[in-house]
């Protein structure tokens, strides 16, 4: 039986967008697991109770369900240890977190201000409410529109918060070295978030960081590149 | 006979500064190999001549001579395979490519402005018209005073630049897990450097990066922590 992926989707079932949900299908393909996946919106907190939380990305693998992709990760690998390892090994793990953690408070967090906008207008009709009541609260009130508004002031800041990926990448090809695990699928998931929601475009053509999201778009038969989304 | 390490000193012979040197210096002892430190000085380009080029660190192991950090440290893991591993391994190793990266360009740059006048006042007195000269230059001739006089609001930029870190000691002591490795070198290089060369408090007492960085001063029987410099 196919492991079961819930995916965050947009009024567009196909549009698939979530950051956290890119690494998990990522890491599927990678370790070249059967997999199936259902849309899920931000409001259907109902339809995930069994996991005791309302986020996914959440797998069913036969009666086994994990939420949190940092932790269905840990349980890829270590349900299916003869398959190529999303981690790369203990050590290996334990710096990923770091980077991880990088993706999340620089990365993913520079990005959002510049998309809000864009989300809730990609967003299912029943979730449009929810979204912009939650994140203009959590952006003190401003409304979307606003938020997103100063984003080419902002651009120059987000691209030079990406210094340290371009840096590394007069080195080699992929975080994770001559091919993408899971550091890389932790910082394309962002990447890949802001292109299923937004025509705006982040990178400069010429920036090795784009020439990295190209190289992650191709992999696996062209997954990421071949999801509905923008061109940017 | 012992491995020769050729290491950045100021005035004070004894006052061991570079962030780069400190990296292999914390690696040395984490191989638990034997070596000595032989002081050297910005201006004596020609003591390492035979380096090809004029940056410490460099040792000298046996016949062998290696200069640059990571080459030092692939160095070791090669030549000295059965002691422990400073990089833990080539996916560790990759990864590992990302974090000195962000070490280098978030950290040690972010660190740089607050510590220019600090560091000309420690430096050797042959050193000290070198290093405004060139550092001058590199500041767009702004005097090293005035690049360090703005350093109070520069300060929380500089904090919040460390919440990739700050975030993944949520989850583990050290970069590299349980316990620390090349990761953690690569990082606490540039706090020891300022910590060797100004009394500015970089750190807020409650951090959990400042309690970090305590675990990595007392590590090696204090190998840091009793090194010549402030209690910053």
């Amino acid at each position: 039986m196919p492991i079961l992926l819930w995916e965050l989707a947009g009024a567009d079932p196909d549009r698939r967008f979530s950051p956290y949900c890119w690494r998990i299908r990522m890491s599927l393909r990678h370790k070249g697991l059967d997999f199936v996946t259902r849309p899920w919106r931000f409001t259907e907190k109902d339809r995930i109770a069994f996991t005791g939380q309302g986020k996914v990305p959440v797998i069913e693998d036969g009666e086994k369900r994990v939420h949190d992709s940092w932790a269905i990760a840990e349980y890829l690998d270590e349900a299916y240890p003869d398959l190529p390892s999303i981690f790369g090994g203990a050590a290996a793990k334990s710096i990923a977190r770091f980077v991880t953690d990088w993706a999340e408070s620089v990365v993913q967090s520079g990005m959002a201000p510049m998309l809000m906008a864009d989300i809730w207008a990609i967003a299912d009709a029943k979730d449009q409410a929810y979204f912009r009541a939650s994140r203009e609260k959590f952006w003190g009130g401003r409304k979307l529109e606003e938020v997103q508004a100063d984003r080419d002031e902002r651009l120059p800041t987000f691209r030079k918060s990406l210094d340290p990926l371009r840096r590394m990448l007069r080195h080699q090809p992929f975080i994770a070295g001559a091919s993408p695990a899971w550091p890389d699928f932790a910082v394309f998931g962002p990447f890949q978030w802001a292109r299923c929601v937004s025509p705006y475009k982040l990178l400069a053509d010429d920036d090795p960081v784009h020439a990295w999201r190209a190289r992650m778009l191709d992999r696996f038969e062209g997954e990421a590149a071949r999801a509905v989304g923008f061109a940017a």
